[in-house]
């Protein structure tokens, strides 16, 4: 059984390392009383700081018409211990089924944005929908992150990577070479 | 001292599975009898089929000027093998150095557009600017992968995922999940 994990404020200059490296993320939302779990890979950076996130939720998805009415929603980052509910929440609609409940995922409050934050994820980042130019193009959101929470105890996260069709790369070995890249 | 990968040509259709883990990228341009080569994670799976790019290259990156001006690039996928070129790559402009020459890199011709490929990588895509209405705002470019190409020897990449300041996370282990997801 995963376990909530002890998180405190993290500098938003500093959110461009959690999302750079392209993990799988459990996007949430709460609409008209309905909170949801999304699974979802198709994300990008655009801007260090102020940190503006681009994803991708498609009108298939239950979380498009929540993540459109309400312009808020959390981007949570599971680690390998979560693989299970990662593919869960990919594989079943929140049309039908309360994610949270089905697959023991902890609701946290939010501060500063109405949607959950999962409780159990090493980071959670609260965000609000500031761009919807590509929208009905692409089903492309661009995310302003405004307040963000990660694990102290989390140094080197084994994030998962979704290398399609159920198979995931977890995260390996860390390098450090001299870069003067941000 | 890296060596050219034998390649063959891959389905469109599958080019996701190789950008969605978030492995950082080679850029490849040329323009006015230039090649350049550019390090980037600012990237994102937009559509699977034509598979659609969107990335970030900045008007401070040299290779800003030529991808606009071309509408054409090329996305190679390093490996481990490639980290001293990768962020060798990301720390020197292309206005002062040919990459190409000083980090080792073999250019090879491109199928369908005017930027070389490198030849050291275990996948390339060949790329056409599709879309720039997020340019202006975000730096943030549109490709359509025109041709993929991939290593059949390299099974299961050992790729480069940046966690910012030269930090780089390399793909561990593979999970094999049941998913109903592409």
């Amino acid at each position: 059984m995963a376990v909530p994990v002890h998180k405190r404020s993290l500098a938003l200059s500093k959110v461009y390392a959690l999302l750079e490296p392209g993990p799988v993320l459990l996007l949430t939302t709460s609409h008209k009383g309905l909170a949801n779990v999304m699974t979802m890979s198709w994300h990008t950076m655009l801007e260090f700081e102020p940190p503006l996130v681009g994803c991708v939720v498609s009108k298939n998805d239950f979380s498009f018409a929540a993540l459109s009415a309400t312009r808020q929603c959390a981007l949570n980052i599971p680690t390998v211990e979560l693989a299970a509910q990662v593919i869960g929440c990919g594989n079943v609609s929140g049309a039908r089924v309360d994610k949270f409940a089905r697959f023991g995922l902890t609701p946290a409050p939010a501060r500063l944005v109405a949607a959950p934050l999962i409780a159990e994820c090493f980071a959670n980042l609260e965000c609000r929908v500031v761009d919807t130019r590509l929208k009905t193009r692409y089903n492309f959101f661009v995310l302003e992150v405004v307040k963000a929470w990660v694990a102290p105890a989390c140094k080197t996260p084994r994030t998962l990577h979704h290398r399609g069709y159920g198979v995931f790369m977890v995260a390996g070995e860390t390098l450090k070479l001299p870069s003067r890249m941000r």
